[in-house]
């Protein structure tokens, strides 16, 4: 079978590795958010494609949902000592991802065949495609002024207010070489328990990709990131009040109402379904929080079996 | 006093200490090899000048004579799995220097600025100029063609024929500022005991040094690099073969002859003396291999009461 999925960072990255073990002989394309990329030490750093590369990989650090398993920081620790930003971390067998691509991309090389060729260096089976090999970068605005995506996030730790979001940038960048195919060809296309705002709004606001998942042959499943009125994880939440969209399951649908077929919702929310029916979206119940990987599996199991027959 | 070194690595860091030590409140100025710098996965790294940084910051490995002492490679194993080249080792705090040098020469810093920097953040109270602040790259020819440097030194271990040296961008480049003057109003200038083709060598061929030298008001004080007919460490022998010197204190004087009033040999050289005061060089004799820190400072005050009175 082949699944796409769209995928920001943490919560994408169980539900991949769910799917990847669910379904280890099919083809899997994702195509990840590059929104929050940044430059950090003059490296460019792609957290969500990484994230989900290392979960893939097998080595991503599952308590912490970002980096590598047994990482050190002792770079990081020296830049400390030079005065440099810290806020950002860098764990030291990481740092060689960064620097690797950093080289590539000087050298010319797109953002899509570099990480190609750092997935096939860590033994991922999965495509992992940049949503575009252009550069779109997520910002926040907040009462002082734009931010972006990891001065938000990562320096103030989501806690000051947003008023506004957008992708710099979008509007120019083209779908990465073979996203758009990777869509259209899909038997099942999934979208990831990931923020609707900054995971996987940057994707859709590359052009082109919408449009796809409108045209796709498959029927596009979601896993909502929100149960009753909450993100399961990250700030989800105030990103969904600032661009308008409630903060739930009713608010995700909305979010992708155009172009969903079947949204997964947990069963706290069986009292949506109706809502979610007269947004013209399919409601399936399952257990969406995935503490373990077990119910990892179990979700991609739903996932998977939720898609109705092919249009 | 007014102290003025030329360095190369390893031997001129356990000179450059012993100085240090022996004279603390003096000022110090040394003047950095450059010709062996490299780039390494895209990151600027200068050999000679960290390790000089390093010892003077009390920080150097003195087992390897090269690198941060308690270092780890962690980043060098993850490029090592991502099949960058690992030939070159840079440890994990190590990279920070290379990271904050280069995104600061990016962002259009001299390379002399950028030194300046990263001794004031690692305490370390001499200056460390560069020769150069444009690129000076030293070349080895060997049978199979030209090598940089750091390919002939660390990858190939020396063990290949030299046929030729080169200091490729020498004759464009322009003594990084406070070089000239750091020679001309030096209380005593002082060659450390380092390579005389690709350490000391590069300084020699930036326009206006070897002639700041000549017309110093100090006299210069050398220290051999090489007792007997070898070198103390390194391949200072294949390499001054190669440019037609003999391998021998006389060789050492031989380079430096038109500047070099005194030449500090091992006591095992008694019999070069005379040969010596033939080239017009002043030979002292002294215990030179520096195998703990009291000889470092026993030599730094040899070669500092060695000083003839200033002419």
């Amino acid at each position: 079978m082949r699944l796409t999925a769209i995928a920001g960072g943490t919560g994408a990255a169980k539900l991949l590795r769910g799917l990847a073990a669910a379904r280890p002989r099919d083809t899997l394309t994702v195509i990840g958010n590059t929104g929050d990329d940044a430059e950090i030490w003059g490296l460019h750093v792609s957290p969500d494609l990484d994230t989900v590369m290392y979960a893939l990989a097998g080595r991503l650090d599952t308590a912490r949902g970002w980096g590598l398993t047994g990482e050190t920081f002792r770079c990081l620790e020296a830049m400390g000592d030079l005065g440099a930003q810290t806020w950002f971390n860098l764990g030291d067998r990481d740092l060689a991802t960064h620097l690797h691509r950093t080289r590539a991309l000087r050298e010319g090389l797109p953002l899509s065949a570099v990480m190609a060729e750092l997935c096939g260096r860590l033994g991922v089976a999965a495509r992992v495609l940049p949503m575009s090999d252009e550069p779109v970068r997520t910002r926040v605005r907040t009462p002082d002024g734009w931010l972006s995506f990891q001065e938000y996030f990562v320096r103030e730790k989501a806690q000051v207010q947003v008023l506004d979001v957008e992708y710099a940038g979008a509007s120019q960048a083209r779908p990465a070489p073979g996203v758009l195919e990777a869509i259209c060809e899909a038997e099942v296309v999934v979208v990831c328990p990931s923020n609707p705002v900054t995971s996987v709004g940057p994707v859709l606001a590359v052009p082109g990709i919408a449009d796809a998942l409108t045209g796709a042959r498959a029927r596009v499943v979601a896993v909502s990131p929100i149960v009753g009125g909450a993100a399961v994880s990250g700030p989800a939440g105030a990103l969904m009040r600032a661009r308008g969209l409630s903060v739930s399951a009713v608010g995700v649908a909305a979010a992708y109402a155009p172009w969903l077929g079947t949204l997964v919702i947990d069963r706290s929310d069986t009292g949506r379904v109706a809502e979610l029916a007269r947004l013209g979206v399919e409601a399936v119940l399952a257990d969406i929080v995935m503490t373990d990987r077990d119910r990892e599996i179990a979700l991609a199991r739903v996932v998977l079996g939720s898609r109705s027959p092919v249009k």
